[in-house]
């Protein structure tokens, strides 16, 4: 999501629902909640375009249709929901064969069963290029976790490792051969909705899940919730995986901080409420749960949307541009 | 979609969710049934591409967006649900501007005000031809109509005009310019979800909106139920809307039949209901219903899955190549 895509986003909201009581949480969230049939359900939309979102130099065709079920998990699991059930838009060009199609639904599938997402259904449309569009929908326990819940005093915590993906990317860009966990959190990246539900079942105020990078990402909570993120240099040097900062040489930081495709869950939580966060985290079994920050209010000229590495360095577009 | 199409759905099935307590209507309908969160919710996805389904010259951004719309809804009424919400992907190329995609949202929202549709959200990806898929999430009254229920001795009704659509393009590709109403139907098509939502009501065993033209869509409802559908020649040939006989020339029938993108409703019901059907479709407002066949049991030679027209035509292939 790019600077101008939030533009359009605003330009547009006149034509999309806000909230309301049939649209619980409207455009501008990692999904939208609408009450159909007396149920909330979670709708999100995530579409992969070949050559922009990945190009077959690095992903097969299997490694494409998981990443665009592990995406819609993602932004599912940002809003403590239970990922449920997808539809799937393919757009096939004349030379993807049928053996493509069919690992490209191998791999969703694979990420399906992983998740407990049953794929009900799609369309199928010839196009000039290759994309995969998906929508998933899936239900909550407790009311979703958005993105503009942060409080002051709240501790900002991440759930899983920062820059892998990356890291491949530079790699191969530089004819490197990528480290093969870096090259398997590109292909095969792991969306964390067990994560997600625990969070939100600890009472976790606001959770966005890192795809554009952890320094944008944070500064959607931050807007969102009207407030300033302050960030530990150390804690966040911590959650970057292993081997990226040999992977990704000088700067390693900064690339890993803005490279996005980590799908981490970035989340705020009251301060008396980390401990048992870590230990649900922990019982969930995919990922562990690092305090790497604390909310506060805008004062002292700081403004509500910043964030801040320490007290000497704000962070102000760290993102990839996936637009 | 094509026969090959469906070739693909039927190797995918062991992929996609067949029928469950969680998935009461699974692939190969026009819409899926999920139970999400105690309720059932019904999921579609169509997708329009540049070139394939719509061109620039023929229809403006603000149509395309009406239409991507109106398909989504077309395909709930088939299953006698009420439209609710739905999540947009946009695939952008760059010579898409700024006024475009204003344009393509007004259209998608003056739809969504038609029909009750709240637009609550979306993902935007660059890509390098024109695309938008639309997911519509909709609810029941009662059960789904699926495409598989109609039995020997039910009536076929059709609500909706045949070949409109089709006798724009016929006379845009033989540069003759349009009958403004066909070029209406084109660019703007009206689906039926009230109409669709009064056939459930009174009963309806079996549903499909006609978007593949009236013979293609006969025959997936006659191979769903396992039935042979007789349909009355005079009947279908009142069904044409106005105008279209002039404009397609020789061979009018078969290619209103045969044109598709119609947005009618194709249903059967048990015959003692056809009168209470006539009238709640009156009622609903958006079109006149109109009994064109019968539906029959496989027998004396003609196969389950068959449409015939009048006692010496059956229907072979009869649709229009979306895909």
């Amino acid at each position: 999501v790019t600077a101008g895509e939030f533009d359009r986003i605003d330009r547009l909201a006149r034509h999309l629902a806000g909230r309301s009581p049939d649209v619980p949480v409207g455009v501008g969230d990692d999904a939208a909640v609408v009450r159909v049939g007396g149920a909330d359900v979670v709708l999100c939309v995530d579409a992969v375009v070949e050559g922009v979102h990945f190009t077959r130099a690095l992903s097969d065709p299997a490694d494409v249709g998981w990443k665009v079920v592990a995406v819609n998990v993602s932004d599912a699991a940002a809003m403590g929901a239970r990922p449920r059930a997808a539809v799937i838009a393919l757009h096939r060009p004349a030379d993807l064969g049928e053996d493509d199609v069919d690992a490209l639904y191998e791999g969703m599938a694979e990420a399906a069963a992983r998740w407990g997402v049953q794929l009900v259904g799609g369309d199928t449309v010839r196009a000039g290029e290759w994309a995969v569009g998906l929508t998933l929908v899936a239900e909550l326990d407790g009311p979703p976790v958005t993105r503009g819940g942060a409080r002051p005093g709240d501790v900002v915590v991440l759930a899983g490792a920062l820059g892998a993906s990356a890291a491949a990317l530079v790699a191969h860009a530089a004819g490197v051969p990528p480290d093969p966990a870096h090259l398997a959190a590109h292909r095969r990246p792991t969306a964390l909705p067990a994560t997600g539900l625990a969070l939100a079942a600890v009472g976790a105020t606001a959770m966005i899940d890192v795809s554009d990078g952890l320094g944008s990402d944070a500064r959607h909570l931050a807007a969102a919730g009207g407030v300033v993120l302050d960030l530990d240099p150390a804690a966040v040097a911590a959650a970057v995986a292993p081997g990226v900062p040999r992977a990704l040489g000088e700067g390693w930081l900064d690339l890993a901080r803005g490279g996005g495709e980590d799908f981490a869950l970035l989340a705020t939580l009251p301060a008396d409420g980390v401990a048992a966060a870590i230990a649900a985290v922990g019982d969930a079994g995919e990922v562990a749960l690092h305090a790497i920050g604390r909310v506060a209010a805008a004062a002292d000229g700081r403004r509500a949307g910043e964030v801040w590495l320490g007290t000497d360095r704000r962070i102000d577009h760290l993102g990839y541009d996936h637009g």
